[in-house]
Parts: structure tokens; C-alpha cells; sequence
């Protein structure tokens, strides 16, 4: 496996399944009560956040220490990085601080690219700009997975907003590599340019998709977005696009339902199905842990402590 | 023992001797020079908090991390949850994440009593709006019974701003439970409706009172108030319910004098009151991290890790 | 040695040796791959931090990681100093929390002493107001000494705004303890009035102190100081104090050149000469960590777990 994990994009079938398969060790010995491992003792990961995300922050930092490594949180506000110190001064600077792994959150695309070609140690992207989210699309695969088995030919429908998701992004290029089908259902103007590149399929009629799938994945709605020009009426896109029970109903019986989260209960999804037993949300989080620490542990794992 | 700890009231006299015998065994451990103790090792406790309070929220972090448990610091600020995530999603988001105990601060009354109702995890609560502060109680019981044995028949005085203080509340709740008979002290306006409901006596006459207390605990006087229009004036205040040198000297040789911090010196108590050998104040703070010891690892410690 | 560090002009020489000693120890130590010592095991170190510097707390701690120590990092925007509290009162209360060591981080020159006077354990100074920051001097001189051998008789050049620089104070002083000659280059305007009270050279002219320098010391730039009256234009400033190729190319072939960084590349030192093998810029970031570990150890390991 590479060093870093830059992009879903980068990992091989075989990559991926390395990644799923010790997760799934990894969950079976977290169900045997034992939640600290020793593995990583004496290694120091560093979440680097520049755009504030608490929940991937917290995910990576409950991983990294149920594998006994240290854990030093680097806010960019308030500084240095904000009174304009490059991206690779900071990289060299917590390299040389002893950072075996850098986690970057970064609100420009590539910027984990970048920082991986200035650091020896391992750099995992947590979202960059509106690129890539590679430990999310791992998760969702993860919790596909459990729920459902082997991926190969399951049909997998990605709802809202394709153009500002990283997630979206992320999750149909691993699924294309993991041989499920993946359709995406958005308004025109919410889907990129260049989607037609994608390894998916298009729709803007979600009713029809849905009869059909095997996962229905509803993507955030981000509040700031909603008054753009480019943005349905909240109440038009509720309706077009949101997950309620009606729609709900139309789905195969064991679909399952999935949502990165934070959900806006009633805008993008109703809550009675976001709270269903075939909704997967919860264990999304849970997994999200999980498969950090896998990640983590392929990534740091092979070094001597 | 109930597995949260919400309100001072829900503790039968048992859990709360169990809570201060227990907080005594930490401390001669403590005195013995062992600070660190294997017990929570593996067990994850989030300090969620809604409103800054670094003096609390590094108090728990201390005797989380002196019992050996990771400890993931949530400040709900910059956070989904300034994004609009509900109370709901942010608890299950925690526990998914493998939070063993929350620990919550939060602004509106009762909302550790919610948090409770939605995970499996434990529930400490840290201070909600006016209602309590159970950890608080029980640290400052704990200083009391250190200098002055069991509290049957003890008579402890708190003055100050009653209306606004969860201190007070879950003083006088706990100090009932104790045997302790409480007066509380404080201009009409500062009182809550309900305080004839409340098991203690009510007084506005602090001299009278002082003579004979075993115990006078000042409340701290919120700068932000002392403007409002039932907040007597800052003169006014200070020469009635103030703890001057005057004041002290009319208290009975063996009472002492308590204060949450953080104090105004000068203002609700002076500064050499403040400092005097019979006020407890430093050593409330260091009583603080070993009860809070003592309660994660009475609602923690029964588990396997 | 002191059980505090406050000043670089309080340490012995044989004090400074014994740190600089233990830190290659330490360096040592860890390039045979051994990250973590249990040398801290149960102390606690409190980062207590008045003024924001992520770079000096994460060096701070993961200099208290790798030796085992609890961290806890206090910030105290938001919390009760900035209610009022006074540093005394903040002081009292770490102590009592079990702070085995605050490191301090002021805008007020002299708070590091106020506070060493009123609690037991070890204060650490990371940078009180335009006064000292010693552990920056001492992770300069051991990063001196790893390139050059013994500082005894070596000229080193320190150049920029020593009026506003505590790393320049602390440095003229450890330096001339250990016995090297040090020559402050700056603009009549930005070289404080009692800089003649100095053991120390001072001129304005870089080109002629280049020649025969062993190393020389770019100081920071402060954005926010290049508009105010006393601060040359920042052409200006550039053209006669900036380190760029030419002036390079005027040094002695072994002499190095040191930042404490953040750098503003381009203004007061080249990108080419900052990446230079003859700089030790990121050296010094990797040595500050070794350093802080070195004083921490020497402070707190001699005390019984």
C-alpha cells in the first residue's frame, strides 16, 4: 500500500479490501471489549485541521489513541499558519516535531497532495476543498459491507448535492473499484461539469432509481448553500430529492439507508427514516472509527517503535 | 448506583457517602504519591461542552487522565452543532464514536437529563444553565467533611445570588441528603420563587446568621449581572453580603469558609478572608479532580475493559 | 539547577551544559528509534497559554508525551482569566488540580516570575512579553553546538527587530555565558535603550559583520509592526537587513544560518538561503522538542512517581 491516502482514486482492489478486511478485524476484537491495542505506542499523530470539523477530528483522534498513539490537535486559527506561514513550512515544522502521520483537513483541493511531497511521514487527507474524503468513502464501504456482504455488483444511488461533495466524489470512485454500481441523483445545477468523466451513472429522477437500489447514500445539505443562485427552494429540493417516507417505501425491502451526517432531519431525509433499523447512520460513526484505525495501523503499523 | 450523575437530588444518602468514601481512599492514594491509576485504562471520556469552562473541563480531564482513560476534549463551538446538529445526533454521534461517559456543560437546563435518555454510555453533568452542578456538591461536601467530620447537624450558610446559581441548588440537595441543615443568605431579588420549596431556611440578615455556622460558602457574583436591574448595587452588595475581615472575625473559631472560585476578591469576599487558613478554596480545586475521580470510576470502573 | 526556568540569564554555565548534555542524550535516544520514556509517567504538565503560539505548545507538548507525562492544555481566552480571575488565583488553582509543571506563555513581561512564586511545582517560561523565552536560546545554542562543536569563542550575528524579541534577549545571555560573542545587527529604532547594558556587540552594518560570522540569527518580522513609525519600509528593511543570496555568498563557507521561525520568506531571509544546507531552520524545530524534553526531565525527573 502507499504511504499516504490521499485519494480513494489511488487504491487498488486489493489496497481497499487490505483496508476493509482490518477493519473488520479490528471491529471483532473491539467487540470483544478490548478497545486499546498497543500497536502504535510511541507514535505521534498530528490532526492538522485548517476549516474547523469536530467530528472527523474527533474520529481520527479516538482511533489513533485506541492504538495507544499520541495525539497532538493543531488548530491552523489563531496560528502561526494564519499570520501566513506556507503550507510547507508548517509540514516541515510538525515533521521535524516528530509527526509520524499528518491527517489534513484543508479547504483548498490538493493541499494534501502538496503536503505529501514535503514530509517523509504518512499524510491522510480528511477532506480537501470539494476533492476527495477518502477515510469516509472507506467507512461507507465498510458499513456496506456489513450490512450487506460483498460489494461486486450492488447497486449504489448517491443523492444531492454531487458539486460541493467531497464525499460523492470519494465514494464513487471507491465503489467503481470495488465493482458495485454507483448512480447519482442531483438537480442539474448541483452536479459538476465534469461528472460524465465519472465511473456512475446520472439521474435526475430519483423516484425511478430508487426502486432499484441496494443503498440509498443522502448527501448534506449545507445550510450556507441554500440561498445560493445555483440552489433549488429548500422547499422544491425537499421535495424533489429528499428522503422521506413515502420514498422510503419505495425501496427494496433490505435497502439500506446511509448519511455522512450531520443530517438536517426533514430537509434532505425525515427523521422516522433516518431513525429506522435499516438506516445505517450510527453505525457509519462507529465504523468511521474503525476504519481510521485501520488505516492508521497500515499506514504507521510497519515501522519499528 | 444509578449509572448518570444529573442532579445532587437523585443521590440516596448511600451513593453520596459511597461517592465521599470512595473520593477518600483516591485521596490517601494520592497522598501516597501514586497519581496514576490503571483503572480506566482503555476507556474513553468526552468532555462535551457548550459553554467554556476551562476550570471544570480541565478538572475531569485531570482525573480522567489520573485513572489512565483517554480523554477527547468537544467544544461545541465551530462545531456541527453550531451548524444546527440536534442535542440527539451529537450524543449518538459520541457514543457511536465509543464515548464510555460524556461529560456535559451546557446552557440550558435539563439537557444532561435528554443526553441521558439517548445513550448507553454514562452521563455526568458538569453545570446545566441555573439548574445543578452535582460534581460541585459533592467536592465541596467532601472539603467539609476533610476539616470537619460527618455532616449531621452541620449548619452551613451559602450566600450570594442564589437565583442564578446551580451550586447552590445542588448544595442545599445534597446537604439535606447529608443531615446538614443549610441557610441560604441573599437579597430578595437574587432568590428563586421557589426556594420556600427548597429543604433549608431562608435568611436576608448575614450577621445574625454567621455566629453560628459551621460553614459559610460565598457564591460567586457573575460580573455580567452586577448591572442588572435586581442585582443591588456593586457598594451595596459588597457592605451586606460581602465576607470581610469584620464579618469573618464573628464566625465561630472552627468554621470555614468555602468559595467555588473563581473569586472576585474584594467583592464577595476579601482577600485575606479568602486566604486565611479556614478557607478551603485551594483545597476545593484539588478536591474537585478526586471526587470526579471518584464518580468516573464509580459509574465507569464496574465494566471489563 | 533552579526548580524553575524563567530567564536564560539564570542558569550557570554548568547548568546550561548539563541541559545541552541531556538534550543530546535524549537526541540519541531517540535516533535509535526509541520514541517514548516512561521517565514522566503520572506527573502532569499544564500548558498554560495567555497568548496564542501553536508552535511553541505542540513542541511543549510532545516533548511531555514522549516522556510519558499527562498534558493538559489550558488556553485562557474564554475561560475565567479572561472573566477577571488573576493570575495568582489561575495559578493556585492549577497547582491544586496536580500540575507538576506550567509552562507559561504571556504577553506581560514577568508573569513566568510572578507565577514561580506562588506554586510549588516547575514553571517552564515559553515566552513572556518583549522579555525572554529561554528555551528558544537553549534549543538555538544545542543547534549551535550539533553543527559547530563547542560555542566557546564563536561569533554569532543576530540580526532584526531585537526590540520586540525575546528570542534575541535570551539568546545574548545563554550565549555569553557559554562563551560565545554575539553582535546584534538592527535599525537604531529597533534595538531597545539599554542594549549597551548588554554583553554584547551592536552594529548597524550586516555586510561587514557577515564576513566573519560562525553563525548568523535572522529574527522575525511581525507583520503587524511593519506599518508602525519606528519600522523602516519593508523595501527598505529587506534591502539592508534582509539575508539574501549575495549576503550569503559573503559568508565564511562553514558559517550557518538560523530563523526561529515563522519565516517571511522573501523579507527578512531568501527562500533559497532558508532551504539552504547550510541552514538549520527545520533542525531547529526537530531540537526544540529535544530540548523542552531535556528541561522537563531535569526539572520534574528528579521527584518520585
Amino acid at each position: 500500500m502507499n504511504r499516504h491516502l490521499i485519494s480513494a482514486g489511488d487504491l487498488s482492489k486489493d489496497d481497499a479490501l487490505l483496508i476493509l478486511d482490518t477493519a473488520e478485524e479490528l471491529a471483532r476484537v473491539s467487540e470483544r471489549s478490548i478497545k486499546k491495542l498497543p500497536t502504535l505506542r510511541g507514535r505521534t499523530v498530528v490532526n492538522l485541521f485548517f476549516e474547523d470539523s469536530t467530528r472527523t477530528r474527533i474520529s481520527f483522534e479516538a482511533a489513533a489513541k485506541r492504538l495507544s498513539a499520541d495525539v497532538i490537535n493543531f488548530s491552523a486559527k489563531g496560528s502561526s499558519v494564519s499570520k501566513g506561514e506556507s503550507l510547507k513550512d508548517t509540514a516541515l515544522t510538525l515533521e521535524a516535531m516528530g509527526a509520524d502521520a499528518v491527517v489534513i483537513r484543508h479547504g483548498s483541493s490538493g493541499a494534501p497532495h502538496r503536503l505529501a511531497n514535503w514530509v517523509h511521514g504518512s499524510v491522510v487527507n480528511a477532506g480537501d476543498g470539494t476533492h476527495e474524503h477518502p477515510t469516509q468513502a472507506l467507512l461507507d464501504a465498510f458499513s456496506m459491507r456489513r450490512r450487506l456482504g460483498a460489494l461486486d455488483g450492488r447497486k449504489v444511488t448517491i443523492v444531492g448535492d454531487v458539486l460541493h461533495s467531497r464525499v460523492a466524489r470519494s465514494n464513487v470512485l471507491l465503489l467503481h473499484t470495488l465493482g458495485a454500481e454507483v448512480t447519482l441523483v442531483a438537480p442539474p445545477t448541483l452536479l459538476p461539469v465534469s461528472v460524465h468523466t465519472w465511473p456512475c451513472e446520472v439521474s435526475y429522477d430519483l423516484d425511478t432509481v430508487l426502486a432499484k437500489s441496494d443503498v440509498v447514500m443522502m448527501l448534506r445539505v449545507q445550510k450556507e448553500r441554500m440561498n445560493a443562485a445555483y440552489f433549488p427552494s429548500e422547499r422544491e429540493y425537499s421535495r424533489r430529492y429528499g428522503l422521506d417516507r413515502a420514498r422510503f417505501a419505495k425501496m427494496p425491502d433490505d435497502a439500506i439507508v446511509m448519511h455522512p451526517g450531520p443530517m438536517n432531519r426533514g430537509m434532505e431525509i425525515a427523521a422516522e427514516v433516518a431513525d429506522s433499523s435499516r438506516s445505517t447512520i450510527v453505525e457509519q460513526v462507529a465504523n468511521g472509527v474503525t476504519i481510521r484505525m485501520a488505516v492508521l495501523y497500515l499506514l504507521l503499523g510497519g515501522e519499528t517503535a
